[in-house]
């Protein structure tokens, strides 16, 4: 029997653009990563990782415009949100550079032996090792930033980890090129180019977290198919840490006063970052908590404004939009939801990309919060719902916003919009953060979810189903995820590594004896 | 029906000394993990956190005593080793104290907003925040130090975090003793007294784990009951992080010039560490890699006379023994196995403390290291065999050395003895250490294994079934298990937590745009 076909497929037509590849079979899974595995003595050289980070994000901006254009093609995603997340991720290799650089991320600790403690110390030194082979599931919603080139790959080259990447099927040819900048790169710097490998298909995918030599595994997508993954990885033999994003409604409370003070410019709001990449995003507000009455009808009333002027768009592809618009029917049929816009397919557009079967439109739901206080079919508006879609719980009362927000599942974000009062510590605004901390990764004061910085201090995570771990997929700490710590005891000099010496010939900073020195 | 009794029963003689609890029920489970959970906000105090763990190192050693007394009346471990491991114990209670006061676990990161970067940086503050509940699995074989007031209970204390116990059924009266004494430490420091409280049961510890207030858990025990923990752990509707220590081999290579130069030493310092503690550590070297030929012999000879020299001694409880026994049977019994001298069962002893039916003696096997450079019946000798016994497989060549190694499960420890010139760098020493990195959480070159110093570059962890996590369960990184970082984003000073404030009130060290400060 042939291998399965990989198609490239226009999501504005519907219509296949090109065959890129075939589903990798179980030997060649194999292959891949005993391939990988063999890079990892000429990974182990930092200087040399840097370098490949570095150089991958310069050839990543010289391919930029075939780059864009084949992720549009496949994503409809849009040339200017496709060249913003390619320098995003440009950026982040980069970054990861220089976390590579400074080697603060090996926590290197030093005890000199010390008889006087119970029991007497030993010298001892640690360090952190990368842990092997990793295996990355790219996301349907960033070709870019969370696939081939993104996160999960720049952070397990930055600690030393080849990467075998299971490909979207959204987006099988900007992966192909990716893949082929990166391995372009790693020869650029001397390092062998199976550094990074792509594969294909989904039971590849299976086969993948299930290979001996995959140390670990760091995934972005659905709560079903990551928990599928995640269960495959904690049943093996010898289970392997699974770093997944896998959902998350991203909570917004807007308090009472917070309406009265400005209502339009909240409604606008919450529209643009709910709508922004065809409601797309991992962070999307999905659902959010805003007061009955007067200041919240403004508000309602400024979001269907912006809502229904927001042009119809395509999504990522057919299974995704199907389940956008069932998902949708299936909430507005619920007793007392009401749709002042609302969302689904059908409505006719103007809009020239949007001229296949695939478009949508942008809506929400209201819903009276007292329903939401207790178990009931209403649930099911606690549930990410992917795609332009909103729930706005109208709330009478703090009790109701306490008991809907103690029922939440785990989020990345949780947002919170206070008056000028209250974020200067007045009413209600410390409780309220202390609600919302529980239950995210990240917990906004003022502003909206969508958009995840690159920095140190982001935490891009957050309880279960946000993500598996403890770990985060964005920022400098996501390096963490793919290394161990080891110690070395009375180990003489002459063996040691660079970083564990006592002269410190490589200028790393160290916790010596209990002190941090750099 | 009613619930089953737990009794304390003397090991040396297998009789019962009390009925000291019965197994808790479903209820009791839910209520103790309520109760627990409730105290999360008191926890949160870290100047109260720290003087918890200093009053409760102080009431631990006032009542040392009665509390050796008890626990060797349990263990038979003898009061000379349970005095060291309640000082050993007390003193990692006083060191999670300095680490809470010190403050770098929380990891801070301050990001102050860039609109110059790709994308432009909100104002961005991330720490570490407690878990949640902590289920803490006591071990048979340290009733204190990784038992009620042992490692797990101490950094999951240090977190933030509350704890349910389930004692171990080897020592529950001791289990008791040192619950009362720490639940009285609260009190004393004004903290509720449910921050700890034990339970019992095999039953009461899967459901422990399967409580939906649990956030995390701690393990250390064998691979069987661990696995079915990590397993149960990784099934529930939110998986939550399951840091179990299972098993190790903790292998030791001795070259051909360490052997050279101190066959005798070596064979007498392996006997010490395997005897030591009757052979019941999770650091015990249960598998070694000697040279052939003379220096291997007289290696042989002088772990010959010394482990012949030792007492019999009593182990943990009967199953224990049995299994010792019928392991040792098994693996004497393959082909080309030799057994130097005999371990086991039945050996007449004139200790007096061996008077029960279930004194063992040590012994070793010998065994051609070829012999397990490919998969067979022998590889039942690369599996751990709790009780005083090792494996000395005797090597040819150093490919041999190699091919073993390569075949070696996940270890907490791997040990290197080199000749003064390999230690000096000339040789395989470097090789050989590379070698063993991969194996284990800790690798000594020089000494033995068993001795787990309480010190900040610790790791007591290692590669499956060493561990079931990257972490440690020993040492000031010990804490990060039970905590997980959230980052709030352009969140007003006003209701920011003082760790995270500008003005810095706590004095803590920070990574503040990238630099460290402190």
């Amino acid at each position: 029997m042939a291998a399965a076909s990989v198609w490239s497929v226009d999501p504005r037509t519907g219509n296949p653009r090109a065959q890129v590849a075939v589903e990798s079979t179980s030997q060649e899974i194999d292959q891949a990563v005993r391939a990988a595995h063999a890079t990892r003595p000429a990974l182990a050289d930092r200087g040399l990782r840097a370098r490949l980070l570095r150089t991958a994000a310069e050839l990543l901006d010289e391919a930029a415009e075939r780059i864009v254009q084949e992720a549009d093609a496949e994503t409809a995603l849009g040339p200017v949100r496709l060249t913003g997340e390619l320098a995003r991720t440009t950026a982040q290799l980069r970054a990861f550079a220089d976390v590579v650089d400074e080697g603060a991320y090996l926590d290197i600790r030093i005890d000199h032996a010390d008889a006087g403690r119970t029991p007497p110390w030993p010298d001892l030194r640690r360090y952190k090792i990368p842990l092997g082979v990793v295996a990355v599931y790219a996301a349907s919603n960033f070709p870019l930033a969370f696939s081939v080139p993104g996160g999960d790959t720049a952070s397990a080259l930055a600690a030393g980890c080849p990467v075998v990447v299971k490909a979207h099927p959204d987006h099988p040819a900007t992966s192909q090129r990716c893949a082929s900048v990166l391995r372009t790169a790693a020869c650029r710097v001397g390092l062998p180019e199976d550094v990074v490998i792509l594969v294909h298909g989904f039971e590849a995918g299976v086969e993948l977290v299930r290979h001996a030599l995959v140390a670990a595994a760091g995934f972005t997508g659905s709560v079903r198919g990551g928990r599928a993954l995640f269960d495959a990885a904690a049943a093996r033999p010898v289970p392997i840490p699974f770093h997944g994003e896998l959902g998350s409604l991203n909570p917004v409370v807007i308090t009472a006063a917070a309406a009265e003070e400005q209502a339009e410019q909240l409604g606008a709001g919450l529209a643009g970052s709910m709508i922004l990449g065809k409601g797309q995003f991992c962070t999307k507000p999905g659902f959010v908590l805003a007061p009955a009455g007067d200041a919240g009808d403004r508000l309602v009333k400024a979001l269907s404004a912006a809502v229904s002027e927001s042009e119809p768009g395509v999504m990522l592809d057919p299974r995704m939009r199907d389940a956008f618009v069932a998902g949708v029917r299936e909430r507005a049929a619920l007793a007392d939801v009401e749709t002042p816009v609302a969302p689904g397919a059908g409505r006719e557009s103007s809009h020239p990309q949007a001229a296949g079967g695939q478009s949508v439109s942008a809506g929400f739901l209201t819903v009276p919060a007292r329903l939401l206080a207790a178990e009931g079919a209403h649930d099911l508006l606690l549930q990410e719902c992917f795609g332009p879609v909103t729930v706005v719980a109208r709330y009478d009362s703090d009790a109701e916003v306490t008991a809907v927000l103690s029922r939440l599942p785990g989020n990345l974000t949780a947002t919170l919009h206070l008056s000028d009062g209250e974020a200067a510590g007045e009413g209600r605004g410390a409780e309220l953060l202390a609600e919302l901390t529980p239950l995210a990764g990240r917990v906004l004061v003022g502003g909206w979810p969508t958009g995840v910085a690159v920095a140190p201090a982001q935490h891009h995570g957050g309880p279960y189903p946000a993500a598996t771990s403890t770990s985060t997929s964005v920022g400098a700490t996501a390096i963490e995820r793919w290394l161990r710590p080891v110690t070395y005891q009375t180990t003489p000099g002459a063996l040691l590594p660079p970083e564990l010496r006592d002269d410190n010939p490589l200028g790393l900073a160290r916790r010596v004896d209990g002190r941090l020195e750099h």
